[in-house]
């Protein structure tokens, strides 16, 4: 079993943790850029080592058009990637943004995880939503789980957390906790419940025994509300922390989480949530023509 | 995307389906045959065509030894299976129910799923929690997927619900509701949480665009104190029926379930869950060394 084992030296007992809910207006990117670094600021101020944003943070999301992304888009070392990098050095903060990334031909769904010693590693979205199969091209690649000061960050981007397989990826590479920048769509569930999103975000916890901090956005922008429900769960998959408000203010939620704790899988005497798992008998899941 | 145009013609629009959570005694298989027949024709009364009972229903739960189990424990033949494949022919009513199984050397941790006409599935579980693992042998097969009159049912046993590959299964081979007996322990959770199982059960249910119906037992036994938690979900992992009494006295949960819905997975105009996955990109799902 060897997640159990892994070498926890590195991981402080107890890091506190981040999500800046914003309400990205379309097309203001340096409006956008603005809120973000005072959110970055206040999440800082407030004892945060880790800092999330939301997905597409810079630009907005309902984008009418892949040439309408285009013209937003910029590499990953790009203007807004780099002012983040500079904040990250700044505030010694870990940041993780979405943004719209164009590279080449390629134009993605992306979010970039910056270490305050410059370190910068990029994600591209995996499993769009709707009407992004219109606008972006598809990442390629798995998840990523970056070393950092405060242990290994695991990291996707909204829609790619609704697909257990994926968020079993970065568990199973050793992740500590799983980043996820969102963007999701208000809509309507029973009374007496919890958004589906939110359930599976919590699922995906409990599942792997791994953390999530989910940062969500809020406001609404070209006719599409959002939910403002942003959420750090435990390893078990339990609420720590949750946001409250819908409209266009930046709300910040925070957390203090063990990330060395998420090493031990175990969560019965003799059950490790991962060393439990029979691949032998999973096979089917990599039939294409399933 | 061959699960949205799976043929619908044997699926009911609406049907009634039951969770039967009862007490079993540890060891009273006379009278925890008596109690199980009682609820399966107090369902069938009510209007269900399929009724679940709780994992190990004939026997209890709470084994000491392998021993003192093989001496509760019958063949797919036996006496408990085959009363209740008489009472769901009686009935009327698809019947899933678990036991403890012999065969040959082997001792299981089973459920079957016993239809009308006599037809009967028997499965075995492949993911064990804690002490069962001193206790019985390990399935290999995974869960099955049974044509009935109602619809296509996939059947699980506790603890395999909370692997997410394991639910993954049975969605990918057309199942169109999940059948889900349990023994879930009373665990502590935060106020305002529901415990973890059934968020894990709710979010399989979403993942998949599969209902899920798990019939958890209640009471307590030998110093284990059982949750209670019986839950039948909707397509979209949210929850239509719920146990509400922890004590010994069985209780009733009905939900109406459109089954033939199962069979569109998709979740937005462009998103089908299963359509959606990208096997090419989950291979180390299967790497035995993590």
């Amino acid at each position: 079993m060897p997640h159990a084992v892994l070498p926890a030296e590195k991981t402080a007992r107890s890091v506190s943790i981040a999500c800046c809910q914003l309400a990205p207006v379309f097309g203001d990117v340096s409006g956008n850029m603005r809120r973000s670094r005072d959110a970055l600021i206040q999440a800082s101020r407030r004892g945060a080592k880790l800092a999330i944003l939301p997905e597409l943070a810079n630009t907005g999301y309902v984008f009418s058009s892949r040439d309408e992304a285009w013209g937003l888009a910029e590499t990953a070392a790009g203007p807004c990637v780099s002012e983040w990098r500079e904040l990250a050095a700044e505030l010694d903060l870990i940041v993780v943004a979405g943004f719209c990334e164009a590279d080449g031909d390629g134009l993605y769904n992306s979010a970039v995880l910056l270490r305050p010693d410059g370190g910068q590693t990029c994600y591209r979205k995996a499993h769009l939503w709707d009407g992004e199969k219109a606008i972006f091209d598809v990442g390629n690649h798995p998840p990523p789980v970056v070393e950092t000061a405060i242990g290994r960050l695991g990291m996707m981007i909204c829609y790619d957390l609704e697909i257990p397989e994926w968020t079993r990826l970065p568990a199973l590479a050793g992740a500590d906790l799983l980043c996820v920048p969102v963007n999701w769509p208000a809509q309507s569930h029973p009374e007496g419940e919890r958004p589906a999103e939110m359930i599976k975000a919590q699922a995906n916890a409990a599942f792997n025994h791994l953390p999530v901090a989910v940062c969500d956005r809020a406001g609404s922008e070209r006719g599409v509300d959002w939910a403002g429900c942003s959420l750090i769960t435990d390893a078990k998959g339990y609420v720590l922390a949750r946001a409250s408000r819908q409209d266009g203010d930046c709300q910040l939620i925070l957390a203090a989480l063990d990330l060395a704790a998420s090493r031990d899988k175990y969560i019965s005497p003799r059950n490790d949530v991962l060393a439990d798992r029979r691949p032998e008998l999973y096979r089917a899941l990599l039939d294409p023509s399933r």
